[in-house]
């Protein structure tokens, strides 16, 4: 049995679709392209910013994107509006089951933490407002470090708050590049692909793949 | 004046959207889908590889990508398949301004380079090809550093190569990351924006934007 159980955050605990949702400036299909776009240039600026080895934190990355995505969109705006805008990353919602799995993991005595390229100001907030922060021991950012996943330094943060083995940890995310990422550190990975896609693969597999975490606890009961 | 102007390979000299012409195997919509899933998951593979301190050879990732590509348009194929695939990227064609600008810039007596994320296998029949060789003086590819663009070593080969300062160097490329990249390092950049799109801007600007080579050539001309 596994010691602990890591999440990413962005993508497998909270729904980035639900970003268009706290953005009452623009109508719903606007608000959808300058989501995803928003979301797929703050994924790329993130490696991109660990290749050039040039990093900045998450909530400057997180405005420089939101402007490009703007700006693609031929949007006018200020810098009241871009911090006003920014504020959607700090209140997802998260996938329905999450609550429950997060609570079924805990009664097994397993230690429950996040690792997440997210900046403090961005995570606190935002695990706050979701009131799953109880289920949740420990939240740890890549800032600390200044090293973006998936970096294998990110991953070895891990190690260095549990004090574990890699063996011992079981690292979950939906981004099928953290997945990789994680599984190239040493970690054993589960890929939550609620969209029925085709696994990024990149040099690495998932160790399980599960459609919703629900699935992914079913098999921790079956893999005691 | 320059004393050296070094260009990127795909998508500056050579016209990526040509893949498809070069893929009989499927009617044009399909090939046009699979060529743009193709060539944007091999950027982000290169980038999380480097990311990831895991690198393996443009060749070797390049069919990585065209199976993922594949995978997701739900076509069945075999190594066969893959290899002849993979031969689309070895017969690109370039810009229809390039051997004239290049003409133009060596009548200069600026050294000509390329420095490309592309391994040797894969570079030197696409230049043979197209009958440019005889304006690049030399192939620079990452592969013999093994670390891709947008890392800060990469560029630096540039240097070992001429002998020159960050300062007498002027670097080429459609794509912004390269752009950044470049610029991240210290050189003089060159954004040629063949499409009208928004710069990427990731912490750099480009020196100077053109629409396509000869406006760069003009540029050049202006700023002896």
């Amino acid at each position: 049995m596994y010691k602990a159980i890591i999440f990413d955050v962005y993508g497998t605990i909270f729904d980035i679709s639900s970003l268009k949702n706290n953005m009452p400036d623009f109508d719903d299909d606007l608000a959808t392209s300058i989501a995803k776009l928003w979301r797929e240039t703050q994924m790329r600026h993130m490696f991109l910013r660990q290749a050039m080895q040039r990093y900045i934190s998450f909530d400057e990355l997180t405005k420089e994107t939101l402007r490009y995505a703007l700006d693609v969109h031929e949007i006018q705006y200020n810098r009241e509006d871009v911090n006003r805008l920014f504020e959607a990353y700090l209140d997802l919602t998260y996938f329905k089951e999450i609550p429950r799995a997060l609570s079924d993991i805990k009664a097994k005595n397993i230690d429950l933490g996040v690792l997440s390229n997210g900046s403090d100001n961005m995570l606190m907030p935002l695990v706050d407002n979701s009131k799953i922060a109880e289920y949740i021991d420990t939240v740890i950012s890549v800032d600390e470090i200044k090293q973006y996943k998936p970096s294998p330094a990110s991953y070895a943060l891990v190690l260095e708050y549990y004090k574990l083995k890699r063996e011992d940890i079981l690292f979950v995310s939906s981004n099928t590049w953290d997945v990789t990422g994680a599984a190239n550190f040493g970690f054993n990975t589960v890929w939550v692909n609620r969209k029925n896609e085709v696994f990024d693969e990149n040099g690495q597999q998932p160790t399980i793949t599960v459609n919703n975490l629900n699935e992914m606890v079913k098999w921790l009961e079956m893999n005691k």
